[in-house]
């Protein structure tokens, strides 16, 4: 449904009386639908193999980097612990491409008309008004989002009436807490709701911090496992010693304008207020990357060049020679760039958020409570002079496996055990 | 500058060079600078009075109901208590107009540029870029929204500093947690940092369960006060005995579209389940109050009838006449629809909140913790065969103050003691 009203709203765009139309059918129609929980139908099917099914909203290359790949990389492991199940990837909001394809050439690409019984198969069903998907008795779900558990949660109970058995666990895996993605809300509700589940669940967490998080407000799983952060195996190349990366005056900002938990504006703000108060801010130069925007004069002669979504070497680049990081994240969720910035010997100013302080993961980072621009940027000039004044190349001192090489889903065979 | 985007906006809507222009620059400039914080510069005044400044958005007319209302009340009485304070009303985002003002006939309009000492005076300060406010070593405030507060907590530190002087205590009136207005980001951790202010503050709560909701979450406050819901005192003459009231088929949803935590899409979405699991539907009408929006067909011959705001004559009567009244609210807040519902006999489905459960304010109240459509659809047609079966009118019970016509601030003696 979602790319039907792209096309209109492309169409509307330059067309008056499709214009009108749309913005009274279709803003009707967004404020009176809620897209995540379009039904997702189940009917029954003879496949009395067991099998994984992942529910992911899209494999295509677009969304393929940070939470739907770590969600592949485990399902994947997953898999290959089993001796003889079967997988399926079910895609719920997009339907890949055949080059998004290329990089599933395990798979084949089915469709939910078909009950295929295949070892590795992909099935997209967003565009599933009239349609339904085969269950078997054996079908076991990995959600990995909020609408995705919302709909195993009811799959499972169809499951369990059509088969006359349990209801079969869930496997969860949470990478943030996603109700904060949204205002209070009917979303907010909807996401929330997938938490307080009463049948079993298996939570995997992305991090003992975010599972903190849940253990603090009270949400009971059956069975909890988390895994920890690693540096991306590319960037930990360049890695090099700190005295080795010849550090200049320069602040690399974490710029994703359309993200709200990255506080974009509030990093802006900060700043504008740091050139009134910082000798010499012109010494410095401040480059922003994550995601492209215009460049910001930000006053007394400073501007933010905007670097965009950086290629790892750029990006790599850049880390060894910064010597300050600004990186915002309103959630318990560590997230990757004060991590990534403070391996590199950069000094990183970033937020506290509920029980998340990031400066017990490395010395170099500098963790504030609270996040006004007025405050920031004190906090700014202090680490500006920190580094000027005793040519500072950063503490080596972090947490031992962010740089380990080892398992990162080490629990995999008790979740096994557990399903 | 909201004035001006308006204008930019409405310009843009018709011109194409105009509307890249908007595009470019103006959500460029809606994504660095974070319009709520806009400085608010005070600067010395020789006034030594004590003065009560009520901080607040608009005092326009179409602000002027619930919660800016009832801020203006809490002032009015706070102001009365007082001997010879003066008083001072700053509206930070709207400037009121002469018919605004004639509700305000005590009042004399001022500008920030001069420095009167008059006994009750109103100056809009919405329009503040390179002006400042007069501010005495006497002036007190009282914040009614987060980004009021925002300006009150650097205010008094400014005056501290400037008269040489303990920081005054502020008056925080609290009518909702207000980060949950927003998705994580910039303005969700600015409201946040408001409540965890470590200056002085008295918070004042509109309703107890919005103070256990803040205690339970630990924020601290130097005095804390709470006042309960009172029936509108329009709405109670229509107050007659339930047998009297002839209830139809009819049931009532507090239809908002435009405000989230209304959740009027999944009120939308549990009535599409709700018209094929209940018998006889159509003999059903159903009416959305709140806010007009298109009526809405939504299958089995059911259609949702907008009568957007009514007017308290008209939705007194809709009240008498409705059996059953549904009215969600994602927040901590007691919200006045379903405790208006019930005392007017309608049995009513809502929603609880962490903290909240209004089915113990009133017998007629049903509050459940599950909000998925599906649930609620459910929870609908229990409560249509208990009005159709036991041809039912409603219970009486609710707690006592709600009708009562006592001081609803009883505790401002108090807080004037502790000023």
């Amino acid at each position: 449904m979602s790319r039907f009203i792209d096309y209109i709203a492309r169409k509307a765009k330059n067309n008056k009386t499709l214009k009108k139309a749309y913005q009274s059918t279709v803003s009707s129609y967004l404020n009176t639908h809620i897209g995540e929980i379009t039904p997702f139908n189940p009917r029954p099917s003879d496949n009395t193999e067991r099998r994984l099914n992942l529910l992911v909203p899209s494999i295509n290359q677009e969304h393929l980097f940070g939470g739907i790949s770590t969600a592949l990389h485990f399902f994947d492991e997953l898999y290959r612990t089993e001796e003889k199940s079967h997988r399926r990837i079910i895609t719920t909001d997009a339907s890949p491409s055949d080059e998004d394809l290329l990089k599933f050439s395990e798979y084949i690409l089915s469709s939910s008309e078909d009950d295929l019984i295949e070892n590795s198969y992909i099935v997209p069903f967003n565009d599933r008004y009239n349609k339904t998907m085969p269950i078997g008795k054996e079908d076991l779900f990995i959600a990995t989002s909020w609408w995705t558990a919302y709909f195993a949660q009811r799959v499972v109970r169809w499951q369990a009436e059509q088969y006359n058995q349990p209801e079969k666990k869930i496997i969860y895996f949470i990478q943030d807490f996603e109700p904060g993605f949204y205002a209070w809300s009917s979303q907010y509700s909807l996401a929330l709701s997938t938490y307080q589940y009463t049948g079993e669940q298996i939570a995997v967490f992305n991090s003992s911090l975010l599972k903190d998080f849940f253990n603090n407000k009270d949400f009971k799983f059956t069975e909890e496992y988390y895994f920890e952060p690693r540096l991306n195996s590319s960037l930990k190349k360049y890695l090099i010693p700190f005295e080795m990366m010849k550090k200049k005056k320069k602040i690399l900002v974490y710029g994703r304008p359309s993200v709200a938990r990255n506080a974009f504006s509030i990093i802006v703000e900060m700043l504008r207020v740091w050139v009134w108060i910082q000798p010499n801010p012109t010494e410095w130069e401040i480059i922003s990357a994550g995601e492209q925007h215009n460049d910001l004069d930000i006053g007394n002669g400073v501007v933010i060049k905007s670097k965009g979504k950086m290629s790892l070497d750029d990006y790599a680049n850049e880390l060894k020679e910064s010597a300050i990081g600004v990186s915002l994240m309103i959630s318990p969720h560590p997230s990757y760039p004060p991590l990534e910035m403070s391996h590199f010997g950069m000094l990183v100013l970033t937020n506290s958020y509920e029980n998340k302080d990031l400066s017990k993961l490395h010395e170099n980072i500098y963790s504030v409570d609270n996040i006004s621009p007025d405050s920031l940027a004190k906090e700014l000039m202090v680490l500006c002079s920190t580094f000027t004044k005793d040519n500072f190349v950063g503490n080596c001192k972090g947490v031992v496996s962010y740089l380990e090489d080892s398992k990162q889903f080490d629990f995999i065979e008790d979740i096994k055990g557990k399903l």
